[in-house]
């Protein structure tokens, strides 16, 4: 299908690029010097916890069911804690610990774990290569995706291998026939709710076919991201299957490492941190652990579980976030739509909740527009950057991050992503012809 | 030198064993439930920085020197917290990170930095063995020294070396013969100021010597950890020399990182940890963590900072710190000197800061003084805990943890240790002369 310039008599598209450039010239004349590039939370949504740092006073009682949270120890998690990580997740406080203030880190420490000593008594990842011709152990990775997970397993010395979203999350047509076989596949990332970038929720059909899949590899694991599953913009949010249940349906458990922060809930950096998974992993996890940590940052998990003591009340919190979201990730879609519906240059992605939408231009468009946005003032989520390595092949897929610019300034940006892509489809349409 | 059992008769001996059987059965009977495992803040102690609690309340200016301390960013850490790290460690601000809570945990991961990646492009110390015939990389440990330092490198997979501690450093004599010629010898561990558990600190001679010796290994470290940097007890404490001043003047400022955190200043496992080096190793080591790790907790940061602005300030809370510990101390001194001084049973030492003072019993004699106590209700610090895989040789070394419990406590606590060496010490020279 030819978009609206491909449509163009040789003439129309050259008085087109002579009114596109005039536009650039405008916007350029405007100075912006906007940033849509990674996703953090409004100053607006960061002073909704703001009454969490009175929460634990000088006065306070720093105990929390018997555990002093003020001296060394408890190195799991206050109990607390645990249960506000077990609800997040969706498995009992007893399978969840609360380390530190970022999963990522979580995520970055278990892998290096699987790396460097293997799980459940299977030989340690990192030693898969020496005893297997050289082939390195792979991490599947759909794509679009979040970059740093894409560089926790690069870095580690994993092979990313990229598998396609869908709608309903990664295909499993695909996942199925690549993990049966191959037991150097031995984990998938996963954002399985209000996916980053694509903002989709993963099926319940998916769910279970990840969990019950036959895997080559015994020690496979499902690395579950679940960073948004409080996040929804609106009252009803996607559902996301209980994993956990699921996989002890399918005699998997032992398959799921969960994870979760409240960085998107409270303070961006200054969460509190979760990972979940079975008992014997869990046992594994802190025993590795435990040679550098004593215990983590307790009166932080205090101040959070004080602040959100019951599910009400951080529904409630997470409705107000909403309200600072919800009319940013209205606007990207009333601007995309005014500004490329019908021009077939272009399609996006409609979420629910999150903290992303996922842009798709012409192919051979995205590091154009980008750098074409970057000239006109508009920092964007580099192109590429949704890809193993930065590698966009068909290089049209960009991340929409609308959270942090105001309403002002986000509609200033999404102005400069409309006619950016209008810009370089024109020019490709040019190109196309030999008239560029 | 023989001991009071050793020079009595038969007969006295055994009259002696009866008595001290006695009051083992009456300590018995008092039926004590104390602790004295870990260094341990009391919680007098804690409370000294409740205060810090409340210093960022819900309408707090969260900017530290232009940086937003409630969003993401900023990895190295905020300014005002480099600052504080750089005065602990004795090097700039630029030379700092500010990661996390626990200064453990930032060692665990800077050697499993040069285990995995190895530094300054030398080969990764975890490739070592096999490029040298199955010999493992080395580290030195001087004892006895602290367990969990030890139970990093030996986690790694590292060989841990003892060599003797003395009153002014580990034994530099052995050190420098050891590293001059072996290079897979690749650093030692450090507590130079009130070490843990002696409580002696570094002379200006061994610091320089540290510092400027000839080291097979071009990647050879000095894992500094400055724990007790600010702990003294007097006004007047211990003076360390500034390590890197020596290293940079021995032309070896890349040899040496140095550790401290806040643990024992503010609240234990919930202060913030510091890592100190040359511009080189910081910046090697921030492209490694930050594969996992956008950024620390800021907010935690800022409220040390608001807590502590000064260096003023920071002595006057150190001072309070020292009016609580002291008495513990001093309490020590006086009833081991009461009940051990010209028994010839056993020597301790004298620390003027930290958190332990290190307790030598007849040889033989550790782990049954352990046992003894714990029967008689009170837990020490598991013999043999100050030596790498808990193998204390000689089995004479304890080391006491004076700061959790009350006065009262430890007083008991005390009791039981003196006469707990009374019983073993009169048991072994029973045993020697074929009497038990």
């Amino acid at each position: 299908m030819s978009n609206i310039y491909q449509q163009m008599t040789d003439d129309e598209l050259r008085v087109a690029r002579e009114r596109l450039s005039c536009q650039a010239d405008e916007m350029r004349a405007r100075h912006l010097a906007l940033d849509m590039a990674r996703g953090k939370p409004s100053p607006a949504q960061v002073d909704l916890s703001r009454p969490m740092l009175s929460i634990l006073g000088s006065d306070a009682d720093l105990f929390d069911e018997g555990i002093d949270c003020a001296n060394y120890g408890c190195f799991e998690g206050i109990p607390s804690a645990r249960a506000l990580g077990a609800e997040l997740l969706g498995c009992s406080a007893e399978q969840c610990l609360v380390l530190g203030s970022s999963s990522l880190l979580i995520e970055h420490d278990i892998l290096a774990m699987f790396w460097h000593c293997g799980t459940g008594g299977a030989e340690p990842w990192g030693s898969y290569s020496a005893a297997h011709d050289g082939v390195l152990p792979q991490v599947l990775c759909p794509v679009p995706g979040y970059d740093r997970h894409f560089g926790i397993s690069e870095n580690l010395g994993m092979l990313n291998i990229v598998v396609p979203m869908t709608e309903t999350g990664p295909d499993m047509d695909v996942v199925e026939r690549l993990v049966a076989t191959d037991d150097s596949i031995k984990a998938i990332w996963c954002v399985p709710k209000y996916s980053n970038p694509t903002g989709i929720t993963y099926s319940d059909e998916v769910v279970r076919r990840l969990v019950s899949m036959k895997t080559a590899a015994p020690d496979f694991k499902i690395l579950w991201d679940n960073a948004y599953c409080v996040h929804d913009l609106y009252d009803t949010g996607d559902e996301l299957a209980n994993i956990f249940e699921l996989a002890r349906a399918a005699g998997h458990e032992e398959r799921v490492v969960a994870f979760a922060s409240t960085s998107k809930i409270s303070f961006p950096g200054s969460g509190i941190a979760f990972v979940g998974a079975s008992h014997e992993l869990i046992a594994e996890f802190s025993a590795y652990m435990k040679a550098g940590l004593i215990s983590a940052d307790k009166l932080n998990q205090l101040r959070h579980t004080r602040f959100l003591p019951t599910s009400a009340a951080l529904r409630e919190h997470m409705a107000q976030h909403a309200a600072l979201l919800r009319p940013r990730f209205e606007l990207v879609e009333t601007m995309l739509s005014e500004g490329l519906s019908n021009t077939g240059l272009a399609t996006w992605t409609h979420p629910r909740g999150g903290y992303f939408v996922s842009f798709n231009g012409p192919v051979g468009s995205a590091r154009r527009i980008v750098a074409l946005a970057k000239e006109l003032g508009v920092t964007l989520t580099p192109a590429g950057a949704t890809f193993p390595a930065g590698q966009d092949f068909a290089d049209c897929n960009i991340r929409i991050a609308p959270s942090y610019p105001s309403l002002e300034d986000l509609r200033a940006a999404l102005e400069v992503l409309v006619l950016a892509t209008h810009v370089v489809g024109a020019e490709l349409a040019a190109q196309e012809r030999g008239i560029a």
